[in-house]
């Protein structure tokens, strides 16, 4: 079954869902996107995925292609469109369509809006179960990775060193640091429970699973440190494990083939994975 | 008048130029570009361009979409078919369209190729005469400047610092050293009539006119050093220019408010132009 995708304004099956070649996200990389996930037909976290959307249009002073709840309609229109129960929806917004040139078109140039779903289950996800394996590679992308921005060859290129390697995912390293996953964000368990992850700065994704897993942190009373902890630390964490929007709380088993912990998923990740769900669930629209 | 447009095998009117949602051109920024300029109808630079095309999809394990024959037929044919006289032809080529996946897709997916042109006179060029204005910013791209991505938001984002400031173009420092303009490569010309520009690393792009540009110095016996140059070296240079495809080479006369020089088109800088312009259409095809 062919798909129903959202191309500026229109529903068009997949193989008709195209953009014009001028278009500043195919030519420059002037583009930001979103990722909600949908489960049981419901959108997770949606409010703070369109804050993230506005801040990272505002950094780059880009205009939105619609009002906001026109956005929440238009992904509501595709889950039923596509009948989708559990997976995501990609959203990306461009500057729009000009003659190239690396000035900002004239600030009436409409922006690009496209959005698709995929089928995807995030609750039930057999990495989850055993425990990712990653490995390190030296952080090259540019330095507002604070803003959500389409230019992702290097994430891609860092996924494809993993898959050479035989695990599953790479950690960005940078001056002895870990800034993150590829697409998502990197934590630790610390011998007497402490949970650390980096702080918020232009190094790292501001993620939206990872706000919400530090409030389920608090929920547990977990000691929090939100701060960069280098290769070594996570080596010799109690657990570790990454949040983002699909994969919500995964277990890292592995760290460049050093076991973390007992080599496999931590009781603490568990419960936080476990807990994230149930709040996510309930404030789901 | 509608330019024709080469997309995937078609020529097609500008405005059916479209490339599917699902391009990794346009989800992932996983995609090369080549800009060659046309002078009289010929094709300048054209075996080096394309022989840097093939390095940066070498780099990239990305194959190419049809054989370098027919790149020059494609190039030819859009020179004619848009009575193209002076200008240039921008060509994207990328790793092709497939549901979003970060892992490169398989790899018997047909890569796509994108060919467009644009009107412009590289030969007479107001900011050549006047002689160039620059600020320097912070250089926060990526590590592999040497692959010719399509990652231009930065670039982009710095044309518009530099508009802001009222000049015409930015510099990238980086370390306390000048990398780069935003589209182009960066020299100075010493106090003792010596040509430096940054030596080829992955913090630059291998500029095709760079590489032209000094052989034209070889020709004339000038100095040349193939170093790092800080920005205090740039301000207390006799000269400064830029080299790119479509400015072939451009005096810059004042650096962060500072004039060079006597603040106006120096006279090696003249003479490289000249003989470059020269040599390139004396070896166009």
């Amino acid at each position: 079954m062919s798909r129903t995708v959202y191309v500026n304004g229109e529903y068009l099956p997949e193989e008709q869902a195209k953009i014009s070649v001028f278009d500043r996200g195919f030519l420059f990389a002037d583009a930001v996107y979103e990722v909600t996930t949908v489960v049981g037909g419901k959108l997770i976290d949606f409010p703070a995925h369109m804050a993230r959307l506005k801040r990272s249009l505002g950094e780059l002073e880009m205009k939105p292609a619609v009002e906001e709840s026109e956005l929440l309609n238009i992904h509501r229109k595709l889950v039923k469109e596509n009948e989708l129960t559990n997976g995501l929806i990609y959203l990306q917004l461009t500057r729009g369509a000009a003659d190239r040139d690396f000035h900002y078109p004239d600030p009436d140039t409409p922006s690009s809006l496209v959005l698709f779903t995929q089928v995807k289950d995030p609750i039930e996800n057999a990495m989850v179960k055993r425990g990712a394996k990653v490995i390190t590679v030296e952080d090259l992308r540019w330095g507002r990775r604070d803003i959500k921005t389409v230019q992702l060859l290097y994430p891609s290129m860092a996924k494809m060193a993993a898959q050479k390697a035989g695990v599953d995912d790479a950690w960005f390293e940078e001056d002895g640091f870990i800034n993150e996953g590829t697409s998502n964000n990197a934590w630790i368990v610390t011998a007497d429970n402490t949970i650390v992850t980096r702080n918020l700065s232009t190094s790292i994704l501001h993620g939206i699973t990872r706000a919400s897993v530090l409030k389920c942190a608090e929920l547990l009373q977990l000691k929090i440190e939100e701060r960069p902890f280098t290769l070594e630390e996570a080596k010799a964490a109690r657990e570790a494990f990454i949040t983002s929007a699909t994969i919500f709380v995964c277990p890292v088993v592995d760290i460049n083939g050093t076991p973390i912990g007992e080599g496999k998923p931590g009781s603490v990740t568990a419960k936080l994975r476990e807990i994230y769900i149930e709040e996510s669930l309930k404030a789901a629209v």
